[in-house]
This record gives C-alpha cells, structure tokens and sequence, in this order.
C-alpha cells in the first residue's frame, strides 16, 4: 500500500548543512513548501538549532553523516526518498578549503581528502539520485562552488584541484542529464560568505565579528546564494542555467584579483 | 518645483525591443511597478502594439531611435532621466546576429555594423547611463548576449567579435561601477530564442511555427530570460551575479558543441 | 613571363613593426631565410633603422602605412605578393593600450579608433590575405595579443574591447581556414614587453630604463616573443597550437592577479 | 667524493612512456643532449624498444612503475636525482582516457584510479620534484593533457573530473614556483593521437591503421607534441608559456565542436 505521488512532499535535500549558505538555502525552499533534509558530519546540537531554526515546524529534519564513509550518502539517499519524499532538489554544499598552503605543506592526506570531500562526494552522490531524477524526467542537482573552481592559486593546489574536478563532474552531469529535464547547475560564490562556521571558524570569533561590522559589504550574503539556488530549482526547462558566478559589490571579481580568502588569513 | 524622488517611477529601458526577449523583460518587469520605456529602431505598429501588450495599461512607452545614430542614444537617456523617471535598470538587448556568413561573404560594412550596434552601442549607453547610477549608488545595465561573446566560430566573424567585445565591455564596468552599488550583467543566452522577430524572421515563417510545434524544447524560452534579468536586478549588493548562461534543456552547451543558428539554417 | 614560383622569396610581414616584438619577430624569421616586410605609421627614421637591423642585408624592406586608413593595407598586401615574394606568415602585430583610464575618461572616439586599430584591422588583413593562403593550402596569421584579450577591467574598456574582438576574430578564422592548412594564432602577452617604444613611451626614457636595471625578470623578453611567433609558423599541419600565453616568470598569471600595464603606472 | 655538478646529465624524465607522445619527447631531448628515463606501468619488452629507439645508444633508461602505488615514484625520483643526474626536465605523460562511459557505466572504483593516476600522480611528483627545481632556480614540469582538462562531457566524467583537477594542480604550482624559475606548463591535446599504445588500442589495430591510412591529417602528430615540449623547456624565464594547445589542422578546437575520442568510438 504505497502513499500517492501527490501526497508525498517535495523534498529539498541539504548536504553540508552548516549555519551560512545551507542554512539559508534550507528556509528558502521551506518558503515554498519543500520539506528539507538538512546532512552534515557532525555537531548534533548544532544540527538541531538548523532544524528548529525552519519553518513551519515540522518542515525540515536533520542527518548526521560522514560524507567520506564508504555507502554512507547512498543509504541516506535512498532512505529518503523510500521514507520522506521525493528529492525534488539536492543542493551540494560540502566544502574543501583548508586554507593558504604551499605545496610542502600539503600533505598526500589533505589534498586526496579535499577530493574525496568535494569531487567524489559529489560524483557518489550523482550516482544514486540521478537516476530517481532521470526516472521522472525533472529534478535539479544544485552545487556550490568557489572561485578555486575556476582557477588554481598559490596554497590553493588541493582546494583548487578538488574545485575543478567538481565543477568538470558538474558539466559532464549537465551533458547526460539535462535532456532529460534534469537541471544540474554550478554556483562560483567568488568571495568568502558570510558564515560562522567557515569564514568565522578560519577568521576566530573576534575577527570575523569585527569584518561583519567594519566591512559589511566585504562578505558575501547567504540569503543571496539561497535565493540564487531557488531562482535556478525554478526555471523551466526551456531555459536552464548551468553556471553563474556571486560575489559582493565590493570584491573585486576572481578574474582581476587574487582575492579569495586568502587574502584575508 | 521639482517632483521628490519617491514620486518619481521607477524606469526600465530595454533597448532592442522586439516581441522576443524585450516583451518578455518589460511585461516581467511592469508586473513589479516599473515604468517600461521599450526603445526599437523601427516598425511603429509593432512598437505601439508592444506598448499596449504591457499591463496595467500606461505602464509603458515606446521610443524608435536608430542605435547606430550620433547623440541619439544620449538625448533619449537625458530625457528619460529628465522627464519620465529614474532608469534603476536598462536592459541592452540589442542583437547583431547576421546568420553563417563566411569572411568572404562579410563585408566591411556588415562587420563594421555588428561591432558599432552590438559593442559601441552598449559603450555609449554606459557613458550615458551609468554616471547616473553611481551618483545614486545603485542601479542595473543588464545585457542580452549570445554564445559568439565567448567562442568565434565559422560563419561568425563579424557577430563574434562584436559579441565578444560587448563582454569584455560589460567586465570592465563591472570592474569600475561594482562597488558603487551598481550592477552590471552579462546574460549569455546559448542556443536559439523563440522570438518572432530574430528567430522567426531568420527561418521564415512557416519554418519557425513547424519548429515550434515540433520541437517546443529545443527553443529558449524569452520569458526565462525575462526571469533570469528580473532575478538580477533584485540581488541585493551583497550578492551581485556578473555572468550566467541559459539555455533549453535539449540544446547542448556551447562547450560542448557547435550549436546555434548556424545548425538551424 | 612569371617568376617560378619556387625561386620566389617567402616573405614574413610584420604589421605594427616597433623596435620591440615586431623588430625580434623579424629578425627572427630572416634568420631563417625570410624576406621580411615591416610595416608601421609612422617614423621613417625608426623604420629605416629597423631594416638595417636585419641580417643579411637586403632581406628586409620597410612599408609606411596608416592601418585605419581606407584601401592601405589592403593595396599593400596586394603588392607585396604581386612584386616581392609570397606572404607565408603575417604578424600582426598592432597594439591598442592607450593606458589605464576611466569610463568617464575614455571618449567615444578613443573607443573607436582602439577597435579599429586592434580588430577592425585584422579582420581587414584577413580578407585580403587569407584567400591567398588558402588558394596556396598553406600559410600562418599569428597575432600578437595581450591580457586584455581574455578580460576586461576597470581602466581597460576600450583596449579590452579591441582586443576581445581580436581574438574572437582569430577563433572565427582559425575555424574557417585550418582544414585548409592556414595557420591562425592568438599570442597572449601577458605583461609588460621590454619595448623603448611601448612600455618606455609609457613609462618615460628614465623610469623604463631604471625597471630593466631593477627588475630584468619583470618585463616580458620580446626575443621570446619572437620565438614563440617561429615555433608557431614551423608547426606542422598535424599540430597547429591556436592559443598560448606567455610572461616572465616573475609576473603572475592574469588569472591570478591584477597585473598588466595598470600595475606599473 | 661526489661528481661535480657540470659532469652530471641533465635527464628528462618522461613518466607515462608509450609508444607515441612519450617516445618521440624522449626522443626529442636526446637529440639536445639529455639522458632520457622513461618511466611506465608495464611492458617491458616495449619498454626496452623504447630505451633502445633512442640514438645515440646509452642515452636513455627504462623504468617499470605503477604510479598509483604508494611511495614508488617518491623512490624513482630520489633515484634518478641520486644516481643518475639532475632532472632538468620532467614530462607527466599519465592518461586516464577510459573511453565514453555513462554515469551509470561509471564504477567508484574506476573514478577514484582515473584521478589517483592523473591528478594525484602529478601532485606526488610536484612534491618529490620541484623543492629539487625550486633549489636550483631552474627546472620544468610540463604536462600532457586534453580536451577534458578544459570542458566536461557526456560520457567522459571520470576523464573530465581527473584532468581538469590535473590543470588546476598546474595553475597551483605555476603560481608558485614560476618566480624561482621553475617552468609549469600545461598542454591540451585536444584530438586524437597518431599513437599505437592508446588511440590503436581503443580502435583494434585494423581500424587505427584504416584511419591512419585514409585520414592521415585527422590525428595529432606525436612528433609535433614532442616538438612543443622542447619549445616550453627551452623557454628563457622571460618568457614562459603556462598553456598552449595542439590540434591537427583538420580538427574542429575544442570550444567549437562535441570532438575527441569519443567521436571516433
């Protein structure tokens, strides 16, 4: 006895689920009626205030996973959408900045987790929603991503190569999928957010608070790339964007610069 | 006596204003409380019918001025600005496409044409235009472009290298007026529109209508443009797009083809 | 009666010969057996001292020529190939950095004469030469590009747009013409040339002499330049390179910084 | 009692050794002098052919290595640095074509060895070899690479998602290292090869031989490749390419077409 297609909720699913542009992104869709699935790796407590902090009640639920372990992200997956609702829209929000390191500083370690974090957990998860997605001939795989996407820096090389090799995954997706009505899409956030739990986390409390106050405008909005997100999980099918790039008015855009945060550390 | 700038509407032009994406983006645009002033270079009764088109009535007007003409563009800003309202966004849709044409079949005038039309057009409305919005610290030029502004290719020598020029036209406001609040955008629509006036008059009728019914999916559609220009005029300076890409679900990026008119003639 | 073919001299034409990348460029290929045809605007002195310049003697010829005029440079590529030898290689070689200024400072016919200079002029070369070219199943058009080319910034919108034209001009005809065995390249020259009549116009006699004195590895070597232009023309048709970049070590990428004539200004 | 730094060879080392790109690079330095180690997975009678096409005899070295295991190429180099001669050269010539594979039709097992050969076998070289270049002020790391580095693809996500992760590694260390004057490049093979170990595998022998036969001027000539790395390491740091490309003259570049291997297949 299976519940109707029509009963079952849109649901928005949130990997790498932190206080900035999951966050966000997660109250967005809640807006419009998605239930959100909100995964991070760890912090319960935190993951919980995530939850709380949606509304309506009710609309939004938390997963603590290790995006790295072995099957992880495919049983979740496929547990929601068996038990939730339909993934109407996955947005993939893990990250790999380690900060500003040289090439010796870079141990083997680092540089292959940056890859595992951010260019295999996002092929992995490719893998098992798509072709739900495929299957019902809509869907949208939304990805964050960053200015290293674009272009490799000095003590950027894992982050850079991580970055790459997501975004070539996005336009290799994008060119088997899009015929289908699937709406994979590549978003270059090009300047550090607005975020305690990356930017304030690299910066220290003071530091980052004292940025919010004096340069306003230095950082980037979450809501602005939440909005971003929701404006790509709406277009039609007649006119997909696959990338655009964000920043704020105030920084200069990643092909004039050697901006990043870097230069902030 | 002055009226005070709160009674003052508020103005988008959209320059090249045919019954394509220009309808499109004044339509979506009224809906938000714009005044729209639609600017074409001629065909009065299609310009009047364009203006009716808009609702609530009055909430247009329509101007015919040759793009190409000295000072025209200039007088036309002015007595906007003087007279009718604060132009908070122009959208700048005017095309240069002038089908395959190989270099031998290009004449100097057809590519001095396309570059004066499609990138000194632009140039001049900046010069106009944007003194303006950096006085205000705010504002919006948004521009209509086309795959040829990133890739020359066969048959495109004169629409590429206007249309490639017009870009990096656009990176260098952008570089200039960003962090006065000013938005400048590049929208790189990449595959063919489902317009009357471009597409339509490029296949002839009977064509475009077959292709229309045939294929509804392989045509961009102008009303997402029209969303995607209305998406960035409302991003708050904290999260400023400068470039994103569109395209219909069934047309393959330009990256990875040899898309565009050219395939449809 | 007609010279044979094959006792003709292979000429080298050097468009925009200053005593920088077009003197090298040219010595360069007479090294090699071409005849080479230097052609400028102005400063016959200059000129008659960069034709002596050339080893052996007589291997060079000089060519007063304004580009932006009417007919010129067409009549002067029609010569050549009727009375000196046959085009195998054109450079192309003219600039159009007019220094670092603002929107406000760039005048309309600034603006114009920039593009037509830098793309209008090509394109012009183009029409006359590559029918040559590609009657004979050989032959290169190399063109001598710069940062601008791949972005705009602030105080570059008239050299950025010139040169983006530029090169969306070469894509055009590099997709029109290789399968015929016409070699066209795009030489990004990213930074600041060794050259007394650029850079050191630019900077003054006293200020470029003390940064070749200060900072040797700063400025981009113009022998390497030319090089690059000799390894691109010997190319077999079974590896023809469109694009390269090239800068002194010292020099970051353009895709890492704001770098370029602006910075040293 | 060490030998004087003056008496030792400089050596290329060529890790990816086949019998195309490989063998005519190897070939290639040792005309100008060098001794040439040629490293490769397996084989080692083609292996031995290789060292022993090399003229004048003595001039090369073959050595058997899998370049995914752990600690090996780390060993080789120290090796080679140790005994053998100082590596003035180094061409990272790792594929990881798997041919055209659907998501679906794409195991986590064969995307983790496509970026563990290509992406994470550079990096572990650039950390074992460039503090030896980095010391010397001197040195070059010159990369093969493809279309994918630059674009993703249908069917190409594993290639796509190793070789851009591959550039981004060599944006990474070019802005690094260049100011020491170490040479990174990177070249994008953006066709097939004329080559028997890869290109002849994936066809069969008899449908390489017929495409060899009957579309001489379709395939890239190994030998032209070869020919570019000898231009890169010869470049003066005054001028150092970061990227150039390669295509045979009869093959659409790669921002204007859907080319490649997969064309072929």
């Amino acid at each position: 006895m299976s519940t109707s297609a029509s009963l079952r909720p849109r649901v928005v699913i949130v990997i790498g689920a932190g206080a900035g542009i999951g966050a966000h992104a997660g109250r967005r869709f809640a807006c419009a009626g998605y239930h959100v699935a909100f995964v991070r790796r760890a912090n319960e407590a935190g993951l919980d205030a995530l939850v709380a902090s949606v509304s309506p009640p009710g609309s939004a639920s938390g997963h603590l996973l290790n995006v790295a372990a072995d099957g992880a992200l495919e049983a979740l997956i496929s547990h929601i959408e068996a038990d939730v609702g339909t993934i109407e829209v996955c947005i993939f929000n893990v990250g790999a900045q380690i900060g500003d390191r040289s090439l010796e500083q870079t141990s083997l370690k680092a540089f292959e987790l940056g890859w595992r974090l951010a260019c295999f957990g996002l092929f992995r998860v490719a893998r098992v929603l798509l072709p739900h997605m495929q299957r019902r001939g809509r869907g949208a795989l939304l990805v964050t991503s960053a200015t290293a996407s674009v272009r490799g820096n000095a003590g950027q090389v894992s982050h850079a190569a991580a970055m790459a090799g997501r975004r070539a995954v996005c336009q290799s997706l994008n060119a088997e999928f899009a015929a289908s009505g699937v709406h994979v899409a590549h978003v270059i956030v090009d300047g550090p957010v607005d975020a305690p739990d990356t930017l304030g986390k690299m910066l220290g409390a003071e530091r980052f608070e004292q940025l919010r106050q004096k340069q306003p405008e230095r950082l980037v909005s979450p809501a602005a790339v939440a909005d971003a997100f929701f404006f790509l999980a709406e277009q039609p099918r007649t006119g997909f964007t696959f990338e655009l790039d964000l920043r704020s008015c105030t920084e200069t855009a990643w092909w004039n610069s050697a901006n990043g945060v870097k230069a902030m550390l």
